[in-house]
């Protein structure tokens, strides 16, 4: 697959992406880079992994995405580069980018999963607890200047997996879960996609979380008042719960994990 | 015009513009694109107008400013694309470049306002809730390569406007109030600008807001002590209230559209 | 020295080297700009020295770094661009680049101090408050497109000075400091990095903060359970006080300038 030339960083460092930017372009002098997250959940794999799969299509294929959430920096755990469908990811093996193979696996994508074990497109000195300096912004800047992905180590097939939690389904209800809390907009985000209500009218839907239900899930904000609290498919087609120019976060007070269920 | 490449990002997402990149580039592989704001407050359009007016001057003539704030996203609201003066701006129309249009038709520059209705120009799926990634961002990244504005939908004359509140002149009083908190910094600034003071001789100003009264406009921080309270024109010739080191929001606890005078 | 076309950007804005990058890509088109820190305290010129001296090496040789912590701006004190061993840095005359000065100097690296007083390479209306925009971002940008640093201005060897504290060595003891609190990750970050243990096994070092106590410097986290406290040398070599996937700072709650001891 040919490179974009283009390198998405993800991190838990709350910001400095720069060093990063440092690293790759004394190798790729011309990659453009982008800040796709720097405030996923200090070792949260499971927000980076849901956070990834919901962006990293948007970006043009051969692009490479830097994903340094790592909590076992400095052990044996091995650093990878994967091509999943027409992406390249780099970053730890901690299940991370476990639904891209998984993704990949179910649509017969291309999947190669590489340990990336040859210090030469590594920085020469190492240190034991910034890989994502070290051995991955390196590592992507060679993919991203053409170093094909098979020269980078030695392919394994027993990479962790650590899957993201799937709704389930009973009669006519749908059971999920609240996987992430948007701060800033105030929006609760659900692992539900709009994919799970194929053939089922989104307007006859009742969405449950605690003690409150919510009686349809709405097309967009803009057909509701300020305050209201209501259902709606977010920008990826996920399912969220929102305030309209408010916060649902500060109304509900939801946890990551909380039970949510539709019925239908 | 010719374009300069340079794409900016104003937005209310506080952060994340990193996907808009990944659109951008799929498109414009050379785009040189900044983030100008993410942490404008939620929906807060007049601030975002605001904003705007003070920064996109510095930009190379033919940049393109995407702005992002957009309570009516999903409703019939028309997304447009402008040229005024020598910088384009993408975006709702919902009244955020209203200072643009002000500004082109009293200098007699250059305005052309395009409603960007044609979808060969957007990403081939747009969501309800995002046209910043799925239209604005695209037709940004068309405009930044070369296509002339006018291929890109249909001109119209009837913009939504919203004007940002101006000062009032009485006698030897002029009357303006606070536009925008600048929490970092702990500066309150206001819709006063040097040129409304234009030969009146600063020293001589008295600054009220509330119960506090600041004798002078100072011409730096630099000739004060820490810890106190001054008046002075900030990098964009825009009058703020600021404590040297410290900040004025802290001690002074205003709210915005609080009134502000100056008496001279 | 060859310019990268590199340019990074540290400043105490909080936010927003977006108008910087504006004026950088209008004089030098094709330059990639990275934010390396905005968060630097406001005006806390220490924080930001220290800051520098632990990436900028990590950049391409022949990078520009603009720093923007400038608490005299609209005085007197002197726009600086300076070539340091390998690397360029603009800013105010205020310290800042101590460390540089005293590595190159220690090193016998190349050293020169210009001050940049030429308008010609600012842009063509300086304010008073804003000199990183109208002075030190188009005269990295000049640099950047390889304008000679010897012809932006006037050589200087008399800068100001402000160096960082150094640990002090007695017998078996080692003491330094506190010097910067890591917020998001919650690390104590010291002044003493690991080659002032050369030849001491960290394994045999006792760390104190206050009333505790660490028994030993340990190799990396992921050897310890979540929840312990231990000290550990950082991703560039600085000792820290850290909690395994929590925060020391909100454990121990120490201030920047706290004693901090090593006993051997």
């Amino acid at each position: 697959m040919k490179p974009s030339g283009v390198i998405s960083l993800t991190t838990d460092f709350g910001g400095g992406g720069g060093v990063l930017r440092g690293v790759i372009w004394g190798i790729a002098p011309q990659a453009q880079v982008a800040d796709l997250s720097h405030t996923i959940q200090p070792q949260n794999i499971r927000m980076a992994s849901w956070y990834l799969t919901r962006q990293t299509h948007f970006f043009p294929s051969g692009s490479v995405h830097v994903v340094v959430v790592d909590p076992g920096v400095g052990t044996v755990r091995r650093p990878l580069a994967v091509q999943a469908g027409d992406q390249y990811f780099v970053g730890p093996d901690n299940g991370l980018f476990t639904p891209f193979y998984e993704q990949a696996e179910e649509n017969g994508w291309p999947l190669k999963i590489i340990h990336t074990d040859k210090p030469e497109f590594w920085l020469p000195k190492v240190s034991v607890v910034f890989h994502g300096r070290d051995i991955f912004s390196p590592v992507a800047a060679h993919l991203a200047r053409g170093v094909p992905l098979e020269d980078l180590g030695t392919p394994i097939t027993d990479p962790v997996r650590q899957p993201l939690p799937r709704p389930t389904r009973a009669g006519n209800e749908l059971r999920g879960e609240v996987i992430l809390l948007y701060q800033h907009l105030g929006n609760i985000i659900t692992n539900i996609d709009r994919v799970h209500l194929e053939g089922i009218d989104p307007a006859g839907v009742r969405v449950t979380l605690g003690s409150t239900t919510i009686p349809t899930i709405s097309r967009t904000f803009g057909e509701h008042q300020p305050g209201e609290l209501i259902a709606l498919f977010g920008s990826n087609d996920e399912l969220m719960i929102s305030v309209v120019n408010n916060s649902a976060i500060a109304l509900l007070n939801p946890a990551v994990g909380d039970p949510v269920t539709l019925t239908f």
